[in-house]
């Protein structure tokens, strides 16, 4: 684990990520021992900390480091936590910020097999997201809500859990983003309000546009999800997983265009 | 800095507190040196590990690594950290949970004199809380709405921020409880959705009826702050602080009854 730049595997207890979350991370597919969609996952995290007045560390740099963290190995995960640091009065941001950076690498996590071809099975949760536009769209380290969401089943044959917000809006999985079919039709939920706006989400959004697939992006509601006649779900380590069953609920893991599938697979695991 | 008992004063990147904000929080007076309200902060500690399913560790311990942090020391601030620990896939929550636990001592903070006495001037924020009645009334390590919201003003005349959620509804201040004043009648704003649960705004209610002030728990909107004749925010650190100003709007820091401050201030501030 790198720390600065430095092999450290512990933090300060005074740095503002671990006394309020204060940061932003990003998940990384490493393959053929390159990280992927890795410009994506830099807009992002330089876009959030745009919005959050984080300073972003040079990506010229992040990259080195992240490469000494794959060191040599093919296949896993890279995980950037970035936090604005120490210091500032309280919630008072610093008056001169030096942002902290965390590059580690884990093991690639072994999914069943089936989940990518036979579609999962997911879990319609209790739990209703937060609406907040100032946060909206950021993976922020402010993950209670999927810590609790998460937590609402232990059946490890449900894949995930999809989530609505407050007033009845789908928004996505714990993990993941989500899509809707209709017909040839697709649509995912606006995430103005809530939700994380995942880089695997882009790449479908991009694909489904090159192939002609027609896609929207607006407000889905309990109605849209129950006249679906598929679904799927998405992030930078899985990719697309089918979803073939929602509760009781069974759906077509066959409904996802095989052609968007080959597309995302094929942009979605390269260095670019 | 103790961790789980043992002087050190970094933590594992891996603690779900770094990775997740999957913790809790206590910030506690110490004067004479002992923790204040000390009963109280263990209760919401004890309360905010029932809903979040955190192991809760023995208090008694607790209050011994309280006082070796405080160490002689007459005043100070405690913070005590309580996370998940590690471990858990993802979100998900580990089957085996030990809870990490942080104790440290803080110098006090020195606030001006005045504003005790002669009020505080205040900024309404322009971010907006979301609304989640799962993590409401919690002092969670997700804070990154506060910190974003005390972004928002550097005029250090300015000593606090009030908020409102999303739908209009006035529910504290960055880092402090809210009662609002309408001649006699005190009222402070309900937490179910968004907020806070201070343990200085529990001591003010039960203060307010010993002395016969009537006081009402409700949601409170922007015309309720306009036509109130003052108002007044609470926390551990501060006790008492009236208000004199909100943007331009001025309000008089004798309407909060002296005999309420007295009584707050007297109970706020002892170890029981």
């Amino acid at each position: 684990m790198l720390l600065n730049g430095n092999p450290e595997s512990r933090i300060s207890i005074l740095d503002r990520g671990v006394q309020y979350g204060d940061g932003l991370f990003e998940t990384i597919a490493v393959a053929g021992g390159e990280p992927c969609l890795w410009q994506r996952h830099m807009q992002r995290l330089e876009q959030g900390c745009r919005r959050l007045k984080i300073d972003f560390p040079e990506d010229d740099n992040l990259l080195l480091e992240v490469y000494r963290e794959i060191n040599g190995r093919s296949q896993g995960v890279i995980k950037i936590i970035l936090t604005r640091g120490s210091g500032g009065r309280g919630y008072a941001p610093p008056a001169n910020q030096k942002s902290t950076r965390l590059v580690y690498y884990s093991e690639w996590p072994e999914y069943p097999a089936g989940f990518s071809q036979s579609g999962v099975r997911v879990h319609l949760c209790d739990l209703r997201l937060g609406r907040n536009p100032a946060l909206a769209g950021l993976k922020t380290l402010n993950r209670l809500e999927q810590v609790l969401a998460r937590g609402e089943w232990s059946d490890p044959d449900i894949a995930e859990g999809l989530l609505q917000d407050g007033e009845g809006n789908l928004i996505e999985g714990t993990m993941s983003n989500l899509f809707l079919i209709h017909n040839r039709n697709l649509s995912t939920p606006d995430l103005g309000f809530s939700g994380v706006a995942g880089v695997m989400r882009q790449v479908v959004m991009e694909q489904a546009g090159r192939l002609g697939i027609p896609l929207a992006v607006k407000m889905l509601k309990m109605r849209d999800l129950l006249s679906a006649n598929g679904l799927f779900l998405t992030n930078s380590l899985i990719g697309i997983w089918p979803v073939r069953e929602v509760n009781a609920k069974k759906y077509d893991p066959e409904a996802v265009s095989p052609s968007l599938v080959d597309a995302v697979m094929c942009r979605g695991f390269r260095f670019e």
